[in-house]
């Protein structure tokens, strides 16, 4: 007969939220995260319209204003929030339904998001991956080639602007060297996993 | 010109309290810690009188009940607390001295004093080295062969009730497999590394 395990934890999936400017490596560094764990990422839902290269169903759920505005009403949303006239949402039933299933859910989203999110689920992990510096940060956007200048100063003062809100994050990783901050990412995630507040069960 | 790190963190060194029962392997673990971290642990003061093999300086500082009382009065404790009519403290000086130089201490402390470091210290990280189960617990007491039988069943009851507080503990590691246990305490350090309550300055 086995013996009783000590400590027996909760089943239920992390809820990790990764936050950063864009152009600091967040897909990268979710992508190896969900081979690690063979965890899952949510795709949130718009109304803006899709950019170049952009697929339905992979980078966001495109709908209609229409059928966004339905979807709130029939609360459908875990979160949701509204930026130059266009919504962003994060789509409720998958996420529950993974969570509930014991599978990690990764939510890449901006600031806003993650606030709401740790609004609602306490225990949400919201990770912020940060530039080794705002220069490195240009020098990326630059080489990528894929924005224009003026969308790329934009890019930057939009990075400017939500680093303020940095202290809603439970964690902050420098991406420098990506091996390196994947492993970062991949620790806390482990160290979150042994927290006290995930025990279900002491057997004495 | 080095470009300016977009994160600064503090320099302060991380306070780690290491409780558990007696036999859970809390002393390798933190072995481990002191070589991986250039760590510091440190000694903590009693008044009990020393066991065989114990020594001075090294598993406790042993003083008369006068000069502990001394050292109350001269504010010279983090926190004490008196158990079996014993004092048991830990000192100040040596810690704040460390923690300022950046250098992370490790407590081996139990329960109170656990509880004691947290109400002063919120930014202490609190793990419990658990057993795997209490039956294997009390093998390895018994492996041991340091204790009698009736001291045994003393330490599994002290065991017994300590776990009643776990939820004090931010974190739970098993030590099943020594190897195993001590990487998960490392990750929780170096996430910990990464809080956000631990960046000091955003340079934009």
């Amino acid at each position: 007969m086995k013996k009783n395990s000590m400590i027996e934890r909760k089943n239920s999936g992390l809820l990790i939220v990764i936050s950063g400017p864009s152009g600091v490596g967040k897909g990268t560094i979710s992508e190896k995260l969900i081979e690690k764990f063979n965890s899952w990422k949510s795709v949130s839902m718009t109304t803006r319209n899709p950019r170049e290269g952009e697929n339905d169903g992979e980078d966001y759920y495109f709908v209609s204003v229409d059928e966004f505005e339905n979807r709130i009403n029939d609360d459908k949303f875990i979160e949701y929030a509204k930026y130059n006239d266009n919504y962003y949402g994060t789509p409720k039933d998958k996420l529950i339904e993974h969570m509930e299933a014991g599978i990690d859910s990764i939510l890449e989203i901006e600031v806003q998001g993650a606030k709401n999110i740790k609004d609602m689920f306490n225990d949400a992990i919201l990770i912020y991956i940060a530039p080794p510096s705002f220069d490195a940060l240009r020098e990326r956007l630059l080489n990528r080639g894929t924005e224009s200048e003026e969308e790329i100063d934009k890019r930057m003062n939009i990075a400017k602007k939500e680093i303020e809100y940095l202290d809603i994050y439970d964690y902050v990783v420098v991406n420098d060297d990506l091996e390196l901050a994947t492993r970062e990412v991949i620790e806390i995630i482990n160290s979150e996993k042994l927290r006290t507040s995930r025990v279900l069960k002491v057997n004495i």
